[in-house]
This record gives structure tokens, C-alpha cells and sequence, in this order.
């Protein structure tokens, strides 16, 4: 698996002109490194007599970002293996009427896997995202930078993994499918937005306090 | 060195309520990721007969975003130690007159050298920015949506250096020095902001042509 690969192997394999690992396995691993950053700034904060009335809060931002991080990890995967399925697709013989009947229907679904691994991706990192905010309102003042940090990354996860969303959605063929894909992408990416703003609004205001 | 640990494992300890590995290093591999994505998306492109023409440059690109990839590698181990050194001299003893001097100064050093690391970064992700502008308007448009993320990455590996260089700057005793190295933050992240501009407005382009 990829995640078991050392840091400095998995960038080299990055680099390597092959298509996967790619952009949709680095947007998760984004994700995965924002919610894992995210999950530090709670438990640095917990159990400072300071910040006792967030204990709770932070407790259950924790859960959640631990959860998230080992979601988006898996995606890292799963991302791989979507793309290859859509290469494996597009290898196959296509001389035939029926060989080209196979092929358009393999790289259909090849293609809508390809799209709804990264709208997980896209979920679970605006999801990182929400709870980023709460951590930022309520996380100890000494790791605010860490916090905007970890807003970025979450923020390459979802605007990376919509980038990967809509370069698949021209192969589905299920159109209206598609643009039921096409729209929710847009409202996430929407949300992401905000969630970016109101976020870096309250590292600024706390690191300035 | 922590770019030698697996990802699932560098990931468990950055969630870690431990200060390191923190932001800083996450920067720095977000960084690191970029660079590894755009000389992906040069090595997918040379060779094609398609991008002919675009080939001296693209490989002038790989090479440079090699270089970088690994520079930003090695600085992910870097802000661990600098951040190790701040940690080790607020831990100094503080009784005596003495102490307290020897103590300011072990940590308006260990501060100078915290603001220097991510510096590093962010000049790093900088340039990693200005090649992947190049891999836009020139790489493969099969795999655009790798530059987009590797723009995001770039990005956030820039943006995340600056937030560590501001956090460590009160603790220089040299408030010169200190301005300078805030200026010189300043002028990066607008160079940042503009290159990505430009290069998201290539990909946009070049997604609809």
C-alpha cells in the first residue's frame, strides 16, 4: 500500500511519470495531513488548565479529525486504484463493434469510481475543515499557527480533489448523473470557501489578541 | 529522520500531542509534494510527439522541481530540529540573573534559526509556484488537474511557512533583523498570490480549450 511507503519513496514515486501515484492521491494525503495536524492542536490544548472550558469541545474535535485522518489515508489508496481502473480501461481492445461496446461500458464505470473517490476525498476534508474552525476558536493560542496550517492542507484536499472529480466527469455516461456530481462538487467547494474564511478570521483575530 | 518513516506512521505522530513534527514540517512536505507533482506531470509530457516543442523547457522544469523536492525533503526534518532547539531553551533554568541571560540568549538564537528554516520553505514552494506555471501553460493537458493540485500544494507550502516564520519572530532579539526577515515574508507571499493567479488562470484556460 502507499501509505506504507517511507515519505521520501512515496515523493519519488510522485515524481516518476506514471499516473499513479497522482493528484488525487497527493489531495487526500493533504487531507489526512490536515486532519492529523488538526488532531495535535486538540490534544496539545487538552488538559491545559487555561483552555478547561474547550476540554469537551476539543475532546470530540479530536475524535472526529482521528477518524477523518484515517479515512482520507485509505483514500490515498483508493485514488491509485480508480485511476488504474480507468487505465486498465482504456487498454482494452476496441476492433470490434463488441469490443468497443465492452470498453465504452468499462471505462464508464472505471470513470464514476474515478469520480466518487474524490468526492469522498472532497467530504472528508471539507468535514476536516468544520472542525478546523472550532480548533481555531478554542485550541491553545501557542499552535494557531499550526491551525492555519492545517487549513491550507485541508483546503488543497478538497480544491485538489475536485480538480480530479471533474476531469473524470466528461467519461460517465449516466449524464444526468454526472451533473448531479458536477453540482454537488460546486456546493462543496462553495462551502469550502467559507469555512476557509471564517476559519483564517479567527487565527488572525486570536494571534493578534 | 522523519522523512524516512512510513506515511501512516509520520502521520500518527504528527496527530501526536507532541510539538514536533508540527506545521512547519507539514509545510515543508506539502512543498515537497508539489515539486513531485509537477516533475510528474514534465516526465508524462516528454516524449510526446504532441509537446515537441515544449520538451528543452519541460526538462529544464523536471530538473529544477527534482532539486526542489528534494531541498523541501530535507527541510521537513529541518523545522523539527529547529522547533527541538526552541523547545530546549525555554526549558533552561531561569533562577539567577545569569541563568535568565544565558537563557534569553540560547533562545533569541534558537528564534532566529526557527524564522530561518521556514524562510527556506517558503522560498522553496516559491519557486516550485513559478516552474509549476511554466507546467501549465506547456505539460500535457491530460494531466492538468495535477498541476491544479500541485499549485494547491505549492501554495499551502508557502502560505504554512509564512504562519511559522510570524510566530517565531517576537523571540528575536535583533527587531532589525526581525523587520527584515517579516518584509522579506511579506514580498513572497504576494509573489505567491500572483503566480498562483496566473498559473490557475492557464490551467482554466487550457481545462476549456
Amino acid at each position: 500500500m502507499l501509505v506504507d511507503l517511507d515519505i521520501k519513496t512515496f515523493s519519488e514515486r510522485l515524481a516518476a511519470g506514471t499516473p499513479t501515484p497522482g493528484g488525487g492521491s497527493a489531495s487526500a494525503l493533504a487531507g489526512a495531513l490536515a486532519a492529523s495536524l488538526g488532531a495535535m492542536v486538540c490534544d496539545l490544548t487538552v488538559g491545559k488548565p487555561k483552555y478547561e472550558s474547550a476540554r469537551a469541545d476539543l475532546e470530540k474535535d479530536r475524535e472526529a479529525l482521528q477518524g477523518l485522518r484515517k479515512d482520507l489515508l485509505t483514500l490515498v489508496d483508493r485514488d491509485a486504484e480508480a485511476y488504474d481502473q480507468v487505465a486498465a480501461a482504456m487498454k482494452l481492445p476496441k476492433g470490434t463493434p463488441e469490443e468497443k461496446a465492452k470498453r465504452q461500458e468499462a471505462l464508464g464505470r472505471a470513470s464514476l469510481f474515478a469520480t466518487e473517490i474524490p468526492l469522498k476525498t472532497a467530504e472528508s476534508s471539507l468535514a476536516v475543515l468544520k472542525h478546523l474552525k472550532g480548533v481555531a476558536e478554542k485550541g491553545s493560542t501557542s499552535a494557531l499557527s499550526d491551525v492555519g496550517v492545517a487549513a491550507h492542507l485541508a483546503h488543497t484536499g478538497l480544491a485538489g480533489a475536485a480538480l480530479n472529480i471533474r476531469i473524470n466527469l466528461p467519461g460517465i455516461p449516466d449524464r444526468e448523473r454526472a451533473e448531479r456530481i458536477a453540482e454537488r462538487t460546486s456546493s462543496l467547494e462553495a462551502e469550502g470557501v467559507r469555512s476557509m474564511e471564517e476559519l483564517q478570521g479567527a487565527v488572525a483575530r486570536r494571534m493578534l489578541a
